[in-house]
């Protein structure tokens, strides 16, 4: 058996964490890791842009369809102008791949709540990844007091239903996962929930739409009703309550635009954008990509926490079928967190990219 | 001379934290409150609505227009399910009296920080208030997967052009206040900064636009470029910024849905949604309005923090004139929180609204 993985460093840090967690995942002992991994080098990005007048080649795209049963991306420089033909590839692989959930976990450590520093945080955020404002579909006017424009936003009724789904049957399965850890163990003790969010008092079609349909989802299975509970929160409060009480959610979906500005608000609670993973997953690919961005600033310094990085090569093994890889990784990461020797800046050490992926590796 | 102003409580909790700040009003002493005050009562809000079927009535327009030169609203309930025919009044008031931005100072109280529990936070969010996805024109449509829904976001050069003017002018008016105060006593140190908001690196068009347009109103003025510093910033890593380093903030302006996210985030990041006031201003007209919403969980309980009224008061003072009245007003709060005797639930106090209303009345 084998897994093949395309490797889309793209730009800035992109470059070192993702062969970070390439390493992490090359140093996995075999009785956790059956496959054989195979590794397959892709271009995309900003800087690939700039030589070669594409941000997402075909080729890129031909190799993640044609060879690869799955993919890491890393991070994507933003052009500080409007650049003539240039689209965000990571905003094009969801799209053309049908990535249609990017989940994000956001969990506090057990080290960072034993010591009462921060909050118990274990949420999980599902944000759709297909549609909303992302379709960018803009135009400019010129009109009688200068010029103005207009972005669609769409919201559908299929791209809603997926990802309250996605939502609802990872919340049972999160609590499936809970029973087998000791009930003191749990960060989350109560029954599963889903947060709806939504701005529906002010988009009453498209966010009411969005919300009807995620309701129906629930209401529409008899599990999800038996098992869930759900509750709905306008996306300005969810920032709001996600700041004063973090404890209080569990899964929580949202729209694009939402869940892309809730979930690096999620970070911040947890200490580093540097820690948070994500997996876009569709129904047959799945990409892992570190929420955090390409850091121009710190490009090329061997600072990076790869942590974010490795952590979605894990979420990437859960998804194709390597949930015992999966979870040595997580709990090397964890150990690594907790004993609080490696450390990079962002952190507050002063150790870099390369300690922290060794000292990964050596807990495997 | 006298002042008139429109009271406009709508639903939930406005009704009582609309009075506290009438209370307030009433009671400024007259070296401080030259002009004699008349307040006109004035109905809008969805419990409104449910009754008459209109949400923000002809008459409260008119008054508004014929007889006040300012006004207060206090919450307004957002309906569970849509209610055809129903459209947010509030939302309404500022597209139909042109108030262009609304105004939203987000500040840490001397107390907080001197116990060293919060950190210093000084922060002017300007939120652009009459376009993006609040000029709700959306379509429902029937596709062949079934239902979706567009909406649209405007941004034009115009309404981009008032924000940003607000912004830089607000971020030298502020310095100028600032040097009156000891160097040692200011929470922001460095030199007046604005800080644009945006998300171009996905809708390069219309937010490609927004920050055009605002980098525009800086590079064309003389004392803008010397006296401010600009930064950029994408709202996602702005609310993550917001949450790691709020200090870093000075004047932040923002399309009309990012600026509302990110004032309820800062809200948290100082104690209570029960603390923040906001102004809605048009060049002509300016209606104070709390931040929190209508809280119907709490509602009629007298146990509302009176507070975001109170200072979205002082606020309309300021706009209208009577600067020496609103600092009364802003210092009398600031005592009674230092002081820290007198505090409604969201505090962690078990004061009433009319309690906190009066020690702020004494202290004037
Ligand atoms: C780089 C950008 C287009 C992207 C997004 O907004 O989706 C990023 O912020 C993310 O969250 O993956
Ligand atoms: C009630 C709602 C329409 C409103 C808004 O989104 O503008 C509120 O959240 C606010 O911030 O004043």
């Amino acid at each position: 058996k084998s897994l093949t993985i395309g490797l889309i460093p793209a730009d800035g840090i992109g470059r070192e964490v993702i062969p970070a967690a390439r390493q992490v995942l090359e140093a996995l002992p075999s009785d956790v890791m059956p496959a054989r991994l195979n590794f397959v080098d892709l271009d995309a990005g900003f800087e690939y842009f700039q030589k070669h007048g594409v941000a997402l080649p075909e080729q890129t795209l031909a190799a993640l369809k044609g060879d690869c049963d799955g993919a890491l991306f890393g991070a994507v420089s933003s052009p500080s102008h409007k650049v003539a033909g240039y689209s965000s590839p990571i905003v094009g692989l969801r799209k053309k791949m049908d990535l249609y959930a990017n989940v994000r976990p956001v969990i506090s450590g057990a080290a960072a709540t034993a010591s009462g520093e921060r909050r118990a945080i274990d949420m999980l955020i599902i944000r759709e990844n297909t549609e909303c404002l992302y379709i960018k579909e803009e135009e400019l006017h010129e009109g009688a007091d200068g010029k103005y424009a207009i972005a669609k936003r769409r919201i559908s009724e299929f791209a809603s239903r997926r990802a309250g789904e996605m939502a609802f049957s990872m919340a049972l399965q999160r609590d499936r996962m809970r029973q087998q850890v000791a009930a003191s163990e749990r960060t989350w003790k109560g029954r599963p929930k889903v947060t709806i969010v939504h701005k529906s008092n002010v988009l009453s079609v498209t966010d009411g739409l969005w919300r009807e349909t995620v309701r129906g989802v629930y209401t529409g299975n008899a599990e999800y009703r038996e098992g869930v509970d759900i509750e709905e929160q306008l996306v300005d409060s969810m920032v709001y309550r996600m700041f004063r009480e973090p404890e209080a959610f569990d899964v929580v979906v949202a729209p694009n635009m939402y869940g892309d500005i809730i979930s690096d608000g999620a970070a911040a609670l947890v200490g580093s954008l540097g820690l948070v993973p994500s997996a876009n997953v569709g129904d047959n690919f799945v990409v892992g990509e570190p929420v955090h961005g390409s850091a121009p600033d710190i490009a090329g310094k061997n600072i990076a926490n790869p942590i974010a990085a490795i952590r979605s090569a894990a979420m990437l093994l859960e998804r194709t079928g390597y949930a015992s890889a999966a979870l040595a990784i997580y709990r090397a990461v964890d150990k690594v967190l907790e004993a609080g020797q490696t450390k990079t800046p962002d952190l507050g050490g002063r150790s870099t990219t390369s300690d922290v992926t060794e000292a990964v590796c050596r807990l495997l």
